[in-house]
């Protein structure tokens, strides 16, 4: 089973899921965005040339960042998003979206104070979880369960 | 054109692109979700019956206004999303997300000051605009200029 | 909306929803399946010739069926399916299960002893409902709310 | 070929006709869902919390679940779906929808007092068998066979 | 419901079903082909210039075709393909294959004699009728019968 | 039958197809893209705001543009796409390049002296014509021939 | 490249072009169906049981073998139909017809003399080859030619 | 990732991508159009038979190459076009087009001089270059970056 992980980028949540499916020997691949934060924003300039105005040069990073997002969500058969407590997290929302309307399992983990902001993300998801150890159950659960 | 009006529901930006093309007669016929806060929390306990629970009482009414954004999503050619200043709006991006993974064409409104918050949904979007003003133009510029 | 209405046969729930919309002027738009018995039951051997073994005799009916029910549910933006009490009704979760991944809005009605047995198909709609009268009522906020 | 063996989990069909695709040694890679039935059940508390209702309680493992089998059925290129005495087993025919719609092959086995009520699922089949052994020796034929 | 007419262009079965259709008052539409095989045969070399080899001549016209044939089997719900007793036909199991794949409801009009020749055609069939009386039958009860 | 016109936009090709297919009555509705060659290189800084840097500009323009043009060939059953011997006409080819992908016919009008050079593009046409009069009599043949 | 090589049954054509490719060492794998003539009319009969009525001895054979030929045609990246003299091949215009609808690309391999008959299927297909040697040629081009 | 490297034929911009990646030992493969100019212009008549028209001489190359170029596309997850100087390169164009339509992630390599000419195709690509090292610095990028 391929997995996608989309959201949070400050905290070690992927890494933990991760590892907790490797030392339980799961049969998933994991896909991730690119996740050191600077890369990330710079990208568009760092390879295609300096831009004056901050619009453009988010823009051209986010694209760049597009063929990786969009590559992982494609190739999964199951999106988790993980909703922290930083930043408005759009790209998050946007991303399940995107794997709900390509039909592809979603799995959403957030704290239990963000139940009524994010329901219409939990309404279309297949289990909605408040910790990693939990998503990473489900994962043991679906994959090695007879 | 169909276009599905999506994001911020407590101003009456909807009202003002809707009358604006109906003064304009531009040839676009307007889809909504539920906007009266009140009605759309409330709609899962007053029609399927009460929850003790506050998550389930979110999840059943966000399931049944998921009937009326899937539909008005995917009928659409267009989908307009306007991110305002209050409140987390997930459920905005979350509606971008499945319009571009629906192949929709996609214009967000949002102010300036949100550019790098959202910079992986304008990066999908045909047009970013500051204002109500510009996405009204842009309707009337893609359905009748000669 | 276009809404097709699947399941039990033996009871006069579609005439009370179709019935109930038209009073109340929503704009819905219904498809049903053939839903007098004897005629759907003999269709085959009635237009196509007799079959000594029962089995080809269902057979060519439930095909010739099938073109009507095929064209329901693909036309149709959401699928309201009705479990009842009597038969074993195979054909309702075979409808829900068709609707479901041709991606179409679901409404389930069943009485509450089924909620187990049902809850795969359950676990798929967006809404669960124990009456018409309850799946009327969401015809109407999802059409006609403000 | 991959084959998802859909439906009774309370008889061992799926082991003989795994273990018999496997001494003739055919090109099949199986799929199934979760067998264990009290595992089934009650995954959904025993990872994501308790709920004092039981309509919640088969809701969540329901959801849980259909990880498992939505990646079972989308996986396969067949799907066996078998009907056995017991229970009501909508959601083998719920199974059986979803892959037809998803365009996949389907075959189905069940006892031929079932017939007329399985007509409509029979009518979309490739093939009917009444025992494991037959399936079986399709499995084979559409592999093998010169 | 739109039904595309497809194979025998050498009787008049065409407007037999169509007339009838008429007469009965049933809500249906009808696509065709160009059946005047002259104009058929020459239309790639009268519109587009002469060609000398004839298999050019052919291409030319075959083309031209196509985009009427796509265009009626892609707007259809049903498609009806008759095969008669003159000529190849190839071009009606070539529409037939067509119909299958694009997932419309198709339905068979062909002599007995042809029952083995036309097998795997008629495995993919919602109904085998060997009469043009038969198949109005059935577009009069998959569109009227209550 | 829809048709959307796109290419070239310095001559007036459009208007003849549209008016000759007036004159016949032919019930064919056409589409077009923006012809009004400086509206449609303006309206990114016109609406949205000035741009320090060119490419800038163009982009937000054909962004602006591509919901009409994404539209038209979306709608369309037909597209015709005319090379002319101004410019480089690379939007051509890519209309061209969409057309094919969605599944859309496609009649390639131009010169003979581009035959060499547009092959990959007349490979996937269903008509290759010289002149609008060609294709004219297409659309009329397509339309309207018994 | 996985390749598909369906129609004629009654040469070795498919022995020769599968060896031409080994020795050749192209990186091609094919897929067939069952070409044993008395195992594929047989093969419903023989595993599902006797049938008194010859058309549905036909119909559960032809079934069972479209399991196989369903899974060829979605495997394959281009399938390669050949028209012989012998028979009706019926089926072998279906094959080209589902593979044209489902995108896939075909090479058409007849002799000269149906020119005619077949110019509707050769109208779709990406090159009409005469001899075998010829669909070989064209296969070590593809996958070799740098 | 799959990469399919479409355009210019004139230059070493492929090797130099393909030996940049290896050299980085990048996780990418990939795939290419036949580049020899000669063999691809003669591929119809060599294999299939002299043609006398020089239209139908490139027609029946243009297919046979379609075979390869279809393939390319399809497979490939980025589709990377590079515009050069020399020629019309409507091809590259058209292949654009289809990579868009189908989905795929587009990196587009030209000159500063074609900014205008290429407004529509960079519009929707995802990274707009001037040199094969920014597109080989992306797919680094892409597939590395943690």
């Amino acid at each position: 089973m391929k997995v996608y992980l989309s959201g949070e980028i400050h905290s070690n949540w992927r890494e933990e899921i991760m590892e907790g499916a490797q030392s339980l020997d799961l049969p998933v691949a994991f896909l991730t965005p690119v996740t050191t934060h600077e890369a990330s924003d710079n990208v568009g300039i760092e390879v295609l040339g300096a831009e004056e105005n901050n619009f453009w040069k988010d823009h051209k990073a986010a694209k760049i960042n597009a063929i990786r997002i969009k590559h992982g969500i494609e190739q999964a058969d199951l999106v988790i998003v993980k909703f922290g407590e930083k930043y408005r997290q759009w790209n998050a929302a946007f991303d399940a979206g995107q794997a709900v309307a390509l039909n592809k399992s979603l799995i959403v983990i957030h704290p239990e104070e963000f139940t009524h902001a994010l329901k219409e993300v939990d309404a279309q998801a297949l289990a909605i979880a408040s910790t990693n150890a939990q998503a990473l159950e489900i994962l043991k659960y679906v994959t090695t369960q007879v």
